[in-house]
């Protein structure tokens, strides 16, 4: 039951989807701006939302419909505007987008997913977007998920798109996933209580129960979108929705059942896929860098440590910089807050031993290893000699264009 | 028993301090890079210094000769080189410059205490420093203070000095100070165990015991130091001395008198000031920004969203590019971890509501507020509704520079 990726793949590569992007009219640029997921079949649906107590409109109305475990139809998606913090017009304008897509698609309002993602505050530009609603749902197409991907996007430079197949006793079963950043990307999501602006769409046509998609989904985020970071900021809007159209007609997946099991490592395949394209995609990102944290006393400390190193911005600086810097970095790892001796300390950069004991280990001269670390993707291996916790965290530099994205946003 | 401010003071406007800052030739750019305070007549001593477990080896020195309670003569402090996460040798070439500095000046080697900002991870060249710990006790002079300043600038662009005086029963006493920043700033300094690189100095000619003059660096740190944010990186160096020679005769203070908290006071008026000018000199800052929370559950809730709000790149790029944008301040608020319900937020900028009841609160246009926060010092306060918590967090914008002077330090 071993899964095989499925490069260009998209939400609609499994069975019974069909999907497209759309130009609306919320972008001055002129860029597609309205995303439409559609099954005809029934799904069943997971999902997992911010953080934030600013939670957006559409992140409100999607956590009530997913936990009561409505079987869905669709999910309808603007760039442009977060609809956050936008109080009860802001509920009211997410439930109207959802009703009119549910009405031209006969359905009922609550099997209809709606999502936002843009600046927070501002008011929805409804006209705009009722109108992108019927133009989204005359644009569906059983190959439009690559469209879709594009219409997500902000300040991403990359659509990012993929699927997965695998046998699940004799049937193929598809899995198809897009995603966006590319700013405010610290994703912290929570599913108990139901709840990026990173924006995840999955899809799949397992037929598969509710309990057990939420198994696979729970699986996934710690493995994913949870571990990685742009600019330590979590969204107001963050969202993974996970549906199952149940397509594919293999026999029933239940939880806990090794079936159940390779569906989730499918799906983890696809969510890390694309959480690491959203980190090398962030704003302004010339670098990825893989953050390794192994030694702490607990897993937990392990993400303490691995998160100050990934969010420093003396670390990500350097890093722009191709400055191995390396005291910056046990710096991070030592305001961090968790327990360890720094004099049991072990730092490799790119496979090669740069700190042991807490010292210099003297292998190469910084200005070797500034070469090594001149590379698109660095690794980084920081052991604390304190016990077996590890984690793994995905991040990126911190560069001249992020500033420029960030403090022009308004214009 | 009300301070006056002392513009143009130093750490020798108190009596009986002499000072130097002198060129080891540590720094390729030929600047001051060696400073020494001196006071012939013993000083009572309180220290206060980084929560890095990575402390660096000067800092371990001071910790040893603070809690140890030796009166101390001098401070000797080089910049260039941090000597952090340097060892056993880091430890005993911290050593070698106290003990240099003991013999030429006559004292005992644990009458002196050792600072160091710069590099991290880099062996400490004594060759240089210790030439010129001989030239720096040569230059010594009782208006020496604002070229001790001068030396141990790194990326600062401005040199740091104030003194305060205040009348302590018909007595005048004078107190003096000096710091540094630019970079890795975010110091969380402690006491117990007497524990930037922020390096701060503090003389004073009061005639005060060791218990009350804990008590009056206590007393300042959360107000002054503790509460500011440049980067968010708290260094492996920041330390802040305070040195108390009894020179000006006062009859003795003791902790808990009225006398006690003037001088408190006094320092906290020195701190404050030095605190908000390194922040206004932090690393390719443009714009200086308090960041004020009330009405979080308690003060504790108000300190974490403060630092939440100031340290977030996504509000520092925007203040860099007078961008309003108050959803990044409430989106920072809300993944702070604290608990408040947005319904009940209150956002006012420069005295301007911005958001009342979590939502905009249509007094002004963007455009109209966005000249109003295109000024050097920005003002922002956030109530959550949730309590009687405050708390002033202090802290700057995002810009090119910054990432000019870290992407590029190692050159």
């Amino acid at each position: 039951m071993a899964f095989e990726l499925i490069p260009n793949g998209s939400v609609t590569t499994p069975s019974g989807f069909q999907a497209c992007g759309i130009q609306a009219g919320l972008k001055r640029s002129g860029a597609l701006d309205m995303a439409l997921i559609y099954s005809p079949r029934p799904c069943t649906s997971a999902g997992a939302f911010t953080s934030n107590l600013f939670a957006a409109a559409p992140v409100m109305v999607d956590r009530r419909i997913i936990a009561s475990g409505t079987p869905v139809h669709a999910v309808i998606i603007n760039s442009g505007n977060a609809n956050a913090c936008t109080g009860e017009q802001g509920l009211k304008d997410a439930e109207a987008v959802a009703a009119r897509t549910a009405t031209r698609l006969q359905l009922a309002p609550e099997q209809v997913l709606v999502s936002s993602t843009g600046r927070i505050g501002v008011p929805m530009p409804m006209d705009i977007i009722l109108n992108g609603v019927d133009k989204a749902v005359d644009a569906l197409s059983a190959d439009g998920g690559p469209d879709a991907a594009r219409a997500i996007m902000t300040t991403d430079t990359v659509c990012k798109h993929i699927a997965a197949q695998l046998d699940i006793d004799g049937v193929t079963v598809r899995l198809g996933g897009m995603t966006k950043g590319a700013g405010m990307i610290c994703p912290r999501l929570r599913m108990e209580p139901p709840q990026a602006t990173m924006l995840c769409y999955l899809t799949t046509d397992a037929v598969i129960d509710a309990d057990a998609l939420r198994c696979c989904l729970d699986f996934c985020l710690d493995r994913s979108y949870n571990r990685i970071t742009v600019d330590g900021d979590t969204s107001t809007n963050d969202t993974v929705i996970l549906l199952a159209n149940g397509a594919a007609g293999n026999a029933p997946i239940r939880k806990g059942s090794p079936q159940c099991q390779a569906i989730a490592e499918a799906l983890c395949g696809i969510c890390s896929h694309l959480a690491k394209e959203m980190v090398k995609d962030g704003e302004g990102v010339s670098r990825f860098v893989e953050v390794k944290v192994t030694g702490a006393a607990t897993d937990q400390d392990a993400r303490i440590c691995a998160e100050s190193v990934a969010k420093s911005p003396l670390c990500k600086t350097a890093w722009f910089g191709a400055d191995p810097n390396w005291g910056r970095i046990l710096c991070a790892a030592g305001y961090s807050g968790i327990a360890f001796d720094p004099a049991n300390v072990s730092l490799d950069m790119m496979g090669i031993p740069v700190v042991r004991n807490g010292l210099d280990a003297g292998v190469m001269s910084e200005e070797e290893l500034a070469k090594k670390v001149a590379v698109p993707e660095v690794f980084i291996h920081l052991d604390l000699g304190a016990g077996q916790g590890s984690f793994t965290e995905w991040t990126c530099d911190f560069t001249y264009d992020y500033v420029k994205i960030n403090a022009d946003y308004h214009t």
